[in-house]
């Protein structure tokens, strides 16, 4: 499902950090007596794929246990008591990123049911493209729902396919959606990993030891429990991991993998490795292919903190210019402050951001940040750069202009709130008030991706938020631009 | 679904007081500005049927908006931003009896779902005798159920129905059922009353004004709002109430009614009126009927507090012998309590009644009490009242002895719990230690309740909790009987 | 400290029931391994005296602990966790009634200090009339207060006596205030108990074993732990209890003692004995003296429940007109509700009342109440019984009429709230809209009272509600009177 | 008043960082309509001086009020209800740092009292080291204190005092205490800043305009605001601030400033200034003089981020060798996790941190880190490190050895628990398991410091913690050591 957005003026809310959002983590493991606890642990790890929600379903043979909460994971899962509720040897779990309107703890994940098969839990990262349409098809034959995500298709799917085994029932669901999804899935008989014929979102398998097995977003929620990497889920793949090992199977037709690029510029954690990469090291390159594109004569290089500071890095060493902290980052982020009568220019970003005046004053400035998003917070930053005493600032962007919605389990703007669809680079240079302005190229961000594997067949990506080629059917999208009025099919209440 | 039982020891909590339990309360109104408001003060004085859980699910024309929570009414119900939510001019409510295990939020009433047609939301008073045997069928074809309430069969047999109409639907779903329920229905359409073929359990039809409609399971649900009582919904009938009025079908073959007598012994408040008669007045003719069937000299009649007090004025004053408070009632009961090392005697009682000493003191005591379930509370009231110098105790109960479970919704222990079950009267007054023991004859409770209707044909009751005769068929009980094992589907977890 | 009072509109809220309310009780043990959970039932048998906060503090031997908490008792100090922390063999605590503004959470008792001879835990149940006065001296002098409370003044007055020894100094102080006061005291040398040189409000002596004595505000309280009476602690006495036992002293000049009457009017519980006698059979009684007093034909008795239950019984006994339960109490009694829109006639009443119509329907009726104080709820009780067809209604109180403020910790309203100094009887008939009115005689409350002791000196009371005449100075309000403005001295806030 | 301490095992408590820690920080501002929102922000750019608790005290001319709450001043301070009952043109501010045990509400600042002159609110950044010897006398005398804090000596020392105006009280007060203090103070007449005569802690004057005057620990609470940089308020400075403008008084005798170096080092956040200089840049400096100290042949120099990272530029720009990002940090830093049974290795370390393997597998790094204190972080990070392949780790520590406590308003553990007092270099290079290990001298520090005043009187600072040369009395301390056995003096409980 589609959330909803954010005010436009957003000044106070330091959260509204003008990203996009990956919406959603997912973790399980098999065969481990603390199995929960690991679960904690893994999603603590991905916490920055889904802030305002987490939720873990575990399994101890007989019963299965859910246990879900609003806010982080270290605030809801770090007590004893929550911990002894959720017994097995087998836990998964989810993090999730959205807004407050939809944000109903029926909707946190994972999402469990009662088949005539048994319990079955499932986790979801992505996006369904015909959820909708899926949905409207189900009710009508008697399927109620208990939420609004799009993910509780895949279980009526499942409740109500006539296939006889679960297995077959699964793929029979997974062959009726379209769209993004690695999933992470517990029943009786095991876990269960599956990630879409595109490949969209990242699942990687890894392990403690020989007995016990993990499935994860990302290589960082292996790296907290000291587990080993073992490999990617492939897309289009299908892993089933039991008491008797694991199991692979591929029932989908053969389709070129088209994962999603953005994973690399900003979602990920600089310390996952992607497709065998370091994301530290790419987000190095991009930096590096940046300086290489647009050079510029300054006296320091400052990354816009957090997530600017790789490319920074990358972009210093290559152009051969000083690495500075000229923005200083408050650890202590809160929530909306509420702003005195004579507003504070830009508390918003001071709320999270302090200029390091000694650093900038009288001093030509690079500024490298991840993406633009809407651009408000850049004027912002710029703006307080220039109050500091920058003498000139040149902005340099780690990722060509973002023109495009996501339908995959991102968190986008309207596209007409999206910076880059309302202007072009000049008209932005002016309204962001920079001395220069300047994006990566999409072929320097395939070159920096695919720097390993220069040779023969480099991976296509899904890169549709900048070109606007989407790699799957949007039915739902489709649907609702065709009706002229699209009343939500408003669910169950509460 | 049957409710588990609470331990024995029960010493330290004065909720567990030794009574049988109506299960819910139903309210609804159609056709005020402020629906919810008076749903809510309905609930209040309903109260005494349900006091774990409340909800109430309203409606505006366009949506239908659901607030349920834990706790009285009073306690969740009364303030501003809840009420600013359950926007609209129709609302139904509910209130629940229930143990801890079962009661998650998600059983809490009234149940919604959203439907091919529309929204549909219910709140039910009874019980379903064959609902798990409909809910493994439904399992088997696809449906996913989100509680363990007995109710959530009528939502899928509604929405799985193969009938056009809601309505059509709806009847067809009643027909599939089997055991005792009032229904209060929610529909975009308008709002819904239903009893079963049989009347078990009550419902009236009040108005506050021509277009003002309201169902109830009592009437003092509708002195608390000032309306007048119209009329009782018939056993086996179906009333539709929208804004083109009232519509009445009984599309049921015609059934010889059953009402459940308990209502009269204790479930109704005193001030309710069933059946066109006072509560209050019958059971003060049952104390009449008791002082009839079972003299004693003696030189006060003391009543239990406080649902022993009716019938001890009624026996106080048939007999001639003073009325005395003999046991005075803490209004302010608590929740458990924790006992010091050494034990205080009956403590459990004692939280909410002492005795009147000075009253009781070489007296020659008639203790007139309602019913006697497990005995556990008589046993050790009776003893404070020695303790406090009674010379003689003499109990008389109101009402025959309970010797049978009930399965039409109200709580009762297991049928081994309930001590006419394992011991005749001369065993159960040793038990008790009292002087004499005397429980009100079958015939004599059919006498008082019936007095106004001497002629022809006075109705029959539902009076299985004392003579075993169950008027509907019980299909799960028998099931769970032939199976060795029954292990509860167990449902969504949390 | 003066408590500020409701708005007169007070519809909606069932809590204002337009009586006088005793503002604290008190309750302490010495000498068991379980003194907190002793403290917690006694309390609760106590929690008719005060229903907004409660607190105890516990002494181990080597140290204090205390825990507070707005709200019962029950709701507060039944987890293991709270009385986990309560340790020690002796133990005192305090229920309080009090209006929000000032209930801070600092406000609620026992305070304690710790006073250079070591920890101070002090439980009051009364007024001082001289707080102010004594508090001002005390905050010149350099003295930091940490309340609003009267109680506090105590323990400036102990810190900063110049006398050498503990008791020396806890003497010194009383002999500084004036007023009402029933005190608990806990110290490291054992428990102390305290009433003024007038005995105005209750405190009684009593005893689980000959090593474990308790001091409470009722005996009721005694009876709740199966503990006995021993004896009143006497006006003027100071009783401390240690491990060598108990000793009394009596520091203050001979004064004639004047308990509070209103205590058998309404404030104990029926089930207390004061000064030797029944409070039940004592308000029996002031129901015969009303029934020979002020006679009157009708068919039925009515008590408005539940204080005014044993006058009824009292005045149908000695009148020989049957005693009905005219009115219904709702047991389960919520905060205030929101109301409709069209306002529900005398919602506030029948959120815990409900006429009993079939009882109350062509018949004459005497309702009994035991006072009248601003008398809203009285137009509305008889409003009610009106509407459900009482043909007359006789209204007959059983105390005199209440036209005095009290100044000794009892919460009444300004006087000019007090119907009884506004109207003259028959005024007050007319407003009330009753076909005959009658209070009790100030004669005939002092036979009541006094029946056990006809002979000789009969006890004097303070009787200053009805009579206006105060038994102590009332330092603060002369004060408070003669400046034009009072500036409430406002303390450390939040 | 010294603070308890963590049991040494704490490798799941993500807060546990192993670093010294200011104790607080203080804001004020006078001459603001919004004054309570202005503290708000201000104190939310001090968090990092104080994470357990914050207070705010405002005055509107006629009234004080406080708010005070546990937890981040963005969780507890940012809902309008909380800012609108904080009335008033000033108010007052203060964020603290402490454990649970001590960690009282009522031990949250600022402190007020209800002096005989008005309303006395004090916000206190430092430790007094006489403060239980004064304590002892007061309470002799009849004070009677609610707080375990240190700084309510200051408060009955003035209430107290037998100096005639309030100033004179207050500066009475300040020449009783010995220890370090920055205060701001709230009273009727104003709003005080004071600074102990050594200057110990910092405060700052700022402005937002002619009328409106800010004091602050540090000036990015200035930065936040937008508001103006004046000047340090001096060691043994009292300002006040009121509508008639702003006076500055010197009572103490004159001192040498002895300011605390470790701002410098660690406490200050990097984009404040402190006695004119850049902390960052002082921080760079300090890098530098370290690669002077201790050059090392390596392949990147990597920060223990963040406190790390300014030094570790320094270091990496002036040794010409590659600053990288070689651990990276999770910035949802959570609770104390619930570690499985077969424990993580160094799960309180990757709770926070990762290593990013691919920067250091088999590399040559130096470690840069702000501080040693206990060593057990350290000692995991490089493990950590070398786990992740890396070939040589050395590490580089910018400060000198922490040997000694500081009793100036800074958590240190008990001295026998600092490393550096436990073993010299070496053997702490081979404990921490390091190829080298250097920290900065003495003199590097000074020269790092004092770089722009290298001429004449460079200042000389607080060096206890590395020297073990106290700058003022420890009587207190002295006390204990005297004492056999040192009872704490035990508060009021809760």
């Amino acid at each position: 499902m589609k959330r909803t957005h954010h005010p436009e003026d957003f000044t106070t809310n330091p959260f509204d950090d003008d990203k996009l959002h990956e919406e959603c983590g997912v973790f399980g493991i098999f065969g481990s007596d603390d199995a929960a606890k690991h679960v904690v642990l893994g999603l603590h790890a991905l916490q920055h794929r889904g802030q305002e929600a987490a939720g873990i379903t575990s399994f101890d043979g007989q019963q299965f246990y859910t246990e879900r909460a609003m806010g982080h994971v270290a605030d809801s899962f770090s007590s004893q008591p929550v911990i002894d509720k959720l017994k097995g040897f087998t836990a998964i779990g989810h993090v999730r990123y959205s807004t407050t309107g939809e944000t109903a703890l029926r909707n946190v994940q994972p999402l469990f049911a009662e088949l005539s098969s048994g319990g079955f839990a499932v986790a979801h990262n992505g996006n369904l493209t015909n959820a909708a349409h899926m949905r409207k098809q189900l009710v009508r034959q008697g399927s109620i729902f208990q939420s609004t995500s799009d993910t509780e298709v895949f279980i009526h799917l499942i409740a109500t396919s006539t296939f006889r085994t679960l297995m077959d029932r699964f793929i029979d669901a997974l062959r009726k959606v379209e769209g993004a999804y690695s999933l992470v899935v517990l029943t009786r008989e095991g876990m269960i990993g599956a990630r879409d014929p595109l490949g969209v979102r990242p699942l990687v398998l890894g392990k403690l030891d020989d007995d016990t097995h993990i499935l994860a977003s990302e290589t960082c929620a292996l790296d907290i429990l000291g587990a080993d990497f073992v490999r990617d889920i492939e897309p289009g793949e299908i892993v089933t991991i039991s008491k008797s090992g694991i199991k692979s199977i591929k029932p989908f037709p053969p389709a070129k993998p088209r994962p999603c690029i953005f994973e690399h510029v900003y979602f990920s954690r600089p310390d996952s490795y992607l497709d065998g990469m370091s994301i530290y090291e790419v987000r190095k390159r991009i930096g590096a292919e940046l300086a290489g594109e647009s050079p510029v004569e300054a006296d320091l290089v400052v990354p816009v903190p957090d997530s600017g500071t790789p490319a920074a890095i990358g972009y210093a060493q290559a152009a051969g210019i000083p690495f500075e902290l000229g923005i200083i980052r408050n650890h202590y982020i809160g929530r909306t402050f509420i702003e005195p009568a004579d507003h504070i220019r830009h508390l918003g970003v001071k709320l999270k951001h302090n200029a390091n005046r000694w650093q900038l004053d009288g001093k030509r400035v690079v500024l490298v940040d991840d993406s633009i998003v809407r651009g408000t917070t850049s004027v912002k930053i710029v703006d307080m750069v220039r109050q500091a005493g920058a003498r000139e600032v040149h902005m340099r962007i780690a990722s060509p202009p973002t023109a495009h919605s996501c339908f995959y389990g991102v968190d986008t703007p309207e596209r007409d709130k999206l910076l880059a669809s309302r202007m072009d680079v000049k008209t932005m240079q002016k309204h962001i008030n920079v001395d220069s302005l300047a994006f990566l190229t999409i072929d320097g961000l395939y070159r920096a991706v695919n720097e390993d594997k220069r040779h023969a067949a480099a991976p296509q990506y899904c890169d549709a938020c900048f070109t606007g080629e989407y790699p799957t059917h949007l039915t739902d999208q489709d649907e609702r631009e065709n009706a002229d009025q699209f009343t939500l099919i408003s669910l169950q209440q509460n």
